[in-house]
């Protein structure tokens, strides 16, 4: 499945005029594994929908930028955003597996929370960044999901009041299919997953006033990564067809 | 998303009359890891839609069985049947967890294949199928999904001359969505993903002169494993449509 890319892409946070600043990770990769060299014809993405071409320059040892920018792809941003909201899984492998499947198919937002049954309570902000950056990357997006902060679902969900955002939550005694939901007048579908020991009693019931909209993700018990990755495939495919 | 299961679920391949043999895996699995003693009660499927309780006796120290068999639950075969052919990834962990979730969402059958650009030649055949038996009990299903021995590309596409088997194919250049797909009078729906070197033009064309149907899983470019993942996911949920 993976076409041909003559060329590497990278992504700069930074880009000021003509130029764009590689962090020293994108450096690191850059010059050392990927050992370009000064001149090197690149393409460099701001990962907020814009791609371009430069020319490779090393402003120290360690450090790269890319000059000389010329625009030569953009990607609009989909509307709906679709958002995954998820207790990160005991195993940290899992989520970020997870998180590199969902970048490629096309999340746009990570929101990590903590419920009463998460057995993990901490997540590495950063490492799921680097996923985040890479999965872009690979998979020629020019569109960086956003990794939001771990929060409290209780403070997640008190903070849903907006009418634009549909907040969907896998629930395998639901019978409404993804497929039949209406995304028409939302400006973001957010998929909300449980933690390995599912939803307390008070959160499911919170869901309900909160006209959290219950959906079916299969016949099978799922794991918390297989629910969030089946979600996420389904709203998308959702989304594409608007 | 898992749910609570108040009781372990086993698997044994051989049953005769009142009594399943587990397996020398699954009995140390009982025996070692679970603890289980003599006379607990458990559940234990023969991975073609039966699902028993019966009670554990030690046949000899590392053996274990489990006697006085008697039906609790059964789950139908879903047709049409659901198979996803694929060149196994490079590196090993990548196939290995592609068949974990796919297991979980509901396939039934794993047909691995070398093609031209395949970089691995080889598989653990064992090793897929004790993932497939550990994903099958994890997810609460009772039907075992098949693993086939590794072939050529060229051999399976040689053999597809069944009317009743629709051979679809994971391409970024087509247009058509999954879900405009026609199944009716299908037993096999067997999607193909190609390796991480893509099928070769001899591929492509064979296919074509096949009446494969091209499918189009996404607006990027995905991993072979995110791809067989996509489509799985997509095809399963048409199948549960029906």
């Amino acid at each position: 499945m993976k076409l041909k890319n003559d060329m590497q892409l990278f992504f700069a946070e930074k880009i000021e005029g003509e130029t764009a600043f590689l962090s020293e990770t994108e450096s690191r990769h850059c010059l050392k594994v990927l050992r370009k060299k000064e001149g090197d014809c690149l393409q460099v993405t701001d990962g907020r929908g814009i791609c371009y071409t430069g020319e490779l320059f090393i402003i120290k040892k360690r450090l790269a930028a890319i000059g000389k920018l010329a625009v030569v792809d953009q990607q609009e941003r989909r509307h709906p955003l679709l958002s995954l909201a998820i207790a990160p899984t005991k195993n940290n492998s899992r989520l970020e597996w997870l998180l590199e499947k969902a970048v490629e198919i096309g999340l746009d937002e990570l929101q990590p929370f903590v419920s009463k049954h998460s057995e993990r309570r901490k997540i590495n902000e950063r490492r799921l960044s680097d996923i985040a950056v890479s999965a872009m990357k690979q998979s020629g997006r020019y569109q960086l999901p956003e990794i939001q902060p771990l929060v409290k679902l209780e403070d997640l969900l008190d903070s849903q009041i907006d009418g634009k955002v549909m907040n969907l939550v896998g629930s395998q005694s639901s019978d409404m299919d993804i497929s039949e939901i209406d995304l028409s007048g939302k400006n973001k579908i957010r998929l909300f997953i449980g933690p390995e020991g599912d939803f307390s009693e008070e959160e499911w019931s919170l869901m309900h006033q909160k006209d959290f909209v219950f959906v079916n993700l299969g016949n099978f018990r799922l794991r918390t990564e297989t629910a969030g990755m089946v979600g996420v495939t389904l709203i998308n495919s959702l989304i594409n067809k608007i």
